[in-house]
């Protein structure tokens, strides 16, 4: 029997390559402060960004494998890179429950927000090369015009704590300024590191062009989702998150408190 | 009856977390010409710099059973993360044919060339983390005084490209700055991408710093070993390196070019 041992008390759960979905579960956290939530962050294997779609395909099924374990009542795919090459993948492996991907739900948002009808994207090498994002937006409204850029040192700089450098500027700066030239109006941050930037990348810009964190894109996703299903956690405590990595660097507790803001709870350890 | 099948004209394998260690490969070849080459790079799993010491390790080992599988006559260690956290699991893992490290082979001709006594070493931050460089260079001379910096930004920043632009000028000055003022005389790359900045970084460092690459140091070392060995390989011809790898990203072809400065042969897809 599907679903039998599936509750609103369930938890939602979140994976990512590594460490960017903490945006997301920031996000989520914040819209649904009664959820409990369990997230996967691959941190053996990140970067996915800059792998081939083969590669990208194995991890995603093997990651929702390990959340499904968990018997979660939905899963949110934070890794943009995954959204754009193996949300199918991830959707086989969850078989029965809902899966929502942050690209589409930015994807939906930059097109209900754009006026003048053409978006820039940014994200890695791997979410740009797919065109996925583009593809999304256009089902949408097939009249947007999108204009993409890969910036693959975002999430080395800003993992590097780079964020109000000048040497971030100077990257930034160059990255940015086809999508500037080509006069958008709305511009997606497709990864969920960007947020971290999102000041920098906001100055550049200018203030003619909205920013489009996808990680609150898909909370808001999230929201609708369940209270579509009755299945909203009915209950009020917003318990920490329940971490699970496959690996623990030595870094891993100043990046934490980076995203979240927050010291590092107790994290658990598993095999990929 | 161990060695059976080894002989002078069996490969030489190296391996690396990923494409960096084509710059050993290249030094290799250019010492001895004669040699096959076989080369596996963990392109899935790339980067292992900034993971933890138990999953380098893992890593490390699975490494060198791709390698042993091809039955070569010794094994280089073109990764300097895994040479200083993992070389006993690789010498384990290749029982009694030689493993050569670029970590110590760097820092033997690292503390003969310095004068003052001063050594600086730059690479990623398990590298530098361990304190490896700084030991391998002390057991050489103890009085030798180590001044070490992590440096994460300089592989994304070569491969991406950006080999002679002024955001990676802003972050090598930023990251040399306190090697300067401590008036080294020696500056070890102890990473395998950092040849590709190499002049960035010698201007930076200026005349009086003598830079040691630890992909030359390892070739002429593996040149004295086979030597000593009577297994110098005593063919003319120069093939193609053999190359595995685990991962073929879009970028592959593009990255080759610019280690090896030549067209990408084919290479053979192995899993992990």
């Amino acid at each position: 029997m599907p679903h039998a041992r599936i509750s609103p008390e369930s938890p939602i759960g979140i994976f990512d390559s590594g460490i960017g979905g903490l945006t997301v579960v920031k996000a989520v956290q914040a819209a649904l402060p009664a959820e409990r939530i369990i997230y996967f962050g691959d941190t053996a294997r990140v970067p996915y960004g800059p792998k081939s779609q083969v590669t990208i395909r194995r991890y995603a099924r093997e990651d929702t494998e390990i959340l499904m374990k968990h018997q979660p009542k939905m899963i949110i795919v934070a890794c943009n890179t995954v959204s754009a090459l193996a949300l199918d993948v991830v959707e086989e492996a969850a078989g029965e429950i809902p899966v929502i991907g942050v690209l589409k739900a930015g994807a939906e948002l930059a097109s209900r927000r754009s006026g003048s009808g053409r978006i820039g994207v940014i994200g890695t090498q791997a979410t740009i090369g797919s065109n996925a994002y583009a593809c999304a937006i256009q089902e949408e409204d097939p009249a947007i015009e999108v204009i993409s850029k890969a910036c693959p040192l975002f999430v080395p700089l800003a993992e590097e704590g780079f964020i109000d450098h000048a040497a971030t500027r100077l990257v930034a700066e160059e990255y940015l300024a086809p999508l500037v030239a080509s006069r958008i109006d709305t511009l997606v941050l497709g990864c969920t590191h960007y947020p971290i930037l999102k000041s920098m990348i906001a100055s550049i810009a200018g203030p003619g062009i909205d920013i489009i964190d996808s990680a609150e894109a898909v909370a808001d996703k999230t929201r609708a989702l369940l209270a579509a299903q009755g299945m909203l956690n009915p209950g009020t405590g917003a318990a920490m998150p329940h971490l699970l990595v496959s690996d623990l660097p030595q870094k891993f507790r100043e990046l934490y408190r980076l995203f979240m803001g927050t010291e590092l709870p107790d994290v658990e350890l598993v095999g990929v």
